[in-house]
């Protein structure tokens, strides 16, 4: 099979079937995804036999548990399928909101028309339930996709796949409209990222190396998230139990999740009395303490007995995804900015404070996607936000930043409604 | 001098300034404007010196007339310049402001604010006055630029950066916000595209050569604009006149700007009576016609002294920017919608009717950056949309689509606004 001609045939049907979908109306969106609800609840029983293969496959070739947990559909898993997709049924259609229209001197009226962006390429690892959401919030933001599972998910993915081609025949729209790519070959994702007659924009979904990589080398924009290295800053102002309760439970809530805190920043007027408490409560919860100077003496000055280790400038930057937490005594909050801003990865940020000023300063000032005021940095998060389901987070800076929802799959172009006018 | 060392040097500072930039307040950032302006008028004779020796080694090097008037500053220009700051200093600005703020199940209230990009690097050919467009534009937003002109304007370039950079510090902001790259060497616009730590997005502004080898090659987002190939469709239910009117003005009022017509298609069902005068007009200001089978009988029947060229395919791809139209018979808005959609540049595209539900299918299917109804496609242009100004017209379909002014050199964080709130 020549990869590039494979490739720019899929390419060429989502284009064509991109225009329809852009042209559907909800109800026939809304259409398509409860016939695709009912296809996989009819198929219950092939999708869980194509897992199992694909299982089989992967315990053969001693895939790690981690992964083999990722890629197993139960029949839990396919229940969560069917919610996600009646979830985003529910959600209203951002495509067609006409916005912002004014009347201009020249008699021309000028507004923005939500539109979506066509053709979406997503890049993902083993989890076989993404090629649902990923095709759901496709398919309601009216584009069209192609999709790239792990070769480990091929099976499954398949059957997905068939369903969702079904449910979109069943009320009238392309099947291509989402496609599967049919080939665990590497290449495929080579060509896929670099053909923008055919795909609008990338959105990987996996670990930090399969995102740089895609990036570097990709042609077509990228809408990527590459880690979450989030801060708690405890202010001088702080309430002192509120200030414990965030910065516990954004640690610890859930260790390996993005918007996990790992590093939490304390003002030195506050240190004192905040540092031995927050310090004996993650000790309670097996959290390991990377400290700097400051606080290690506030801390061992209380309890000589708490574990500690001297932090080293790379633990400022690190996502530790795991019960490790760096803690640093700095100033104020101009110095909590400035760390933050170095060291982030621009992800989600919080402040815990009672001072109106500091608190408008740090969500003005922090260049972060999420930044927040007396919250834990774990709301970080596209159900949270309103946006009822995500196809991703990003920490760019251009067109989307923070969870991606139905909006950030699409984009805004001008609309001119005129009687006749023309240009003197 | 070391390209990679000089260039990360300006890189590394306007990422800092760019911090002073975001934070900075409308007051301090029109003050810096108006300063700028002020600097600019009291520089007039050191500017125009420093032009008079870019034009003389231009003409020297044999520079084609063209661009010896792109480069060349007059009094009038100048006084262009000063009045275009002013107009940027009174803009609203975009930078800081929440919307959509909600409140969520959870107690917390989410909502959106406009931040700054951070830098943003322009890269443009030989008229300087960009330089202050540019500039006024990416502090009025809240940006650090740095700005790659042409090396035939290095000398007035670098005149009137000493401008701006005195105008900066007059209002107690970092100069280095706006630094223009000081040598004539190509590799720096190499090193430029490719430092994402340090330049957020390029704004490439010139010919289609130049902007698409900065997209093929940068590691950087590129908010581009390739080419305009603008159509007017004339519907069976057109006003005559009216559709008359708008297919010459969209063609004849400007022949080398990027929303000028380059195609006009005509519904079967009228042609026969618009045809002929079209023909007649455009012949009248002598414009070439290069026209489809049906067309040409059409207008030949009428009038078989008009001269006609026969279109080829590569005719409905074609940017002129010149007094030549293709013109092509079609069956009806379908149609339409499905040339346009193959051939066009997605810039910009109007339709002439008087049936509604035509006017919302072309609007809402036509999938280029500028969608008009009943006017001339010349009205795409940041001034004519209440913009303000624009950086550049983007055809790009993920960020900013259509003129890009101050808020599309921003982009949107979320903002989280809590009162103790953990996830459970």
């Amino acid at each position: 099979m020549d990869m590039k001609q494979y490739m720019q045939g899929l390419g060429e049907q989502a284009r064509q079937a991109s225009r329809a979908m852009s042209a559907a109306d909800s109800g026939a969106k809304n259409a398509a995804l409860l016939a695709i609800a009912q296809r996989i609840q009819a198929d219950r029983d092939a999708l869980m036999a194509a897992n199992a293969d694909d299982m089989a496959a992967a315990h053969a070739n001693g895939l790690e548990p981690a992964l083999l947990d990722r890629l197993e559909l139960t029949p839990a898993r396919i229940d969560a399928m069917l919610e996600g997709i009646e979830q985003v049924a529910a959600l209203a259609d951002p495509v067609g909101a006409l916005t912002d229209l004014v009347a201009r001197p020249s008699g021309i009226q000028v507004g923005k028309m939500r539109v979506p962006l066509g053709v979406i390429g997503i890049i993902y690892e083993s989890r076989p339930n993404v090629t649902v959401e990923a095709a759901s919030l496709c398919l309601k933001s009216g584009n069209a996709v192609i999709l790239r599972g792990g070769s480990e998910a091929l099976r499954s993915n398949r059957a997905i796949a068939q369903c969702i081609c079904d449910g979109l025949a069943d009320a009238q729209l392309p099947a291509a409209a989402v496609q599967v790519v049919e080939t665990s070959d590497r290449a495929a994702v080579g060509e896929l990222i670099t053909m923008p007659d055919y795909v609008d924009v990338i959105v990987p979904r996996g670990g930090k190396g399969l995102i740089e990589r895609i990036s570097q080398d990709a042609r077509v924009p990228v809408i990527k998230h590459l880690d979450g290295n989030c801060h708690v800053y405890i202010d001088d102002d702080a309430d002192i139990d509120m200030a414990l309760n965030i910065a516990v439970n954004a640690k610890t809530q859930r260790y390996g999740t993005c918007n996990t805190a790992e590093s939490v920043l304390v003002a030195s007027a506050i240190a004192t009395e905040i540092l031995p408490r927050l310090a004996s409560t993650l000790h309670a919860h097996h959290v390991e303490m990377r400290v700097c100077e400051r606080s290690k003496s506030i801390i061992s000055q209380a309890n000589s007995a708490l574990p500690l280790v001297d932090a080293t400038d790379s633990d400022w930057y690190e996502e530790y995804l795991a019960p490790i937490l760096a803690i640093k005594v700095i100033d104020d909050v101009e110095q909590a900015i400035e760390h933050i801003n170095h060291y982030s990865s621009q992800h989600s940020e919080t402040i815990v404070t009672d001072h109106y000023q500091r608190a408008m300063d740090f969500i003005r000032q922090v260049d972060s996607s999420s930044v927040m005021v007396n919250a834990s940095t774990r709301f970080a998060d596209g159900f949270e936000y309103g946006l009822g389901a995500e196809i991703g987070i990003s920490t760019d800076k251009i067109h989307a930043r923070g969870p991606v929802g139905l909006e950030g799959l699409t984009s805004q172009k001008f609309v001119v409604l005129g009687s006749g006018q023309i240009r003197t």
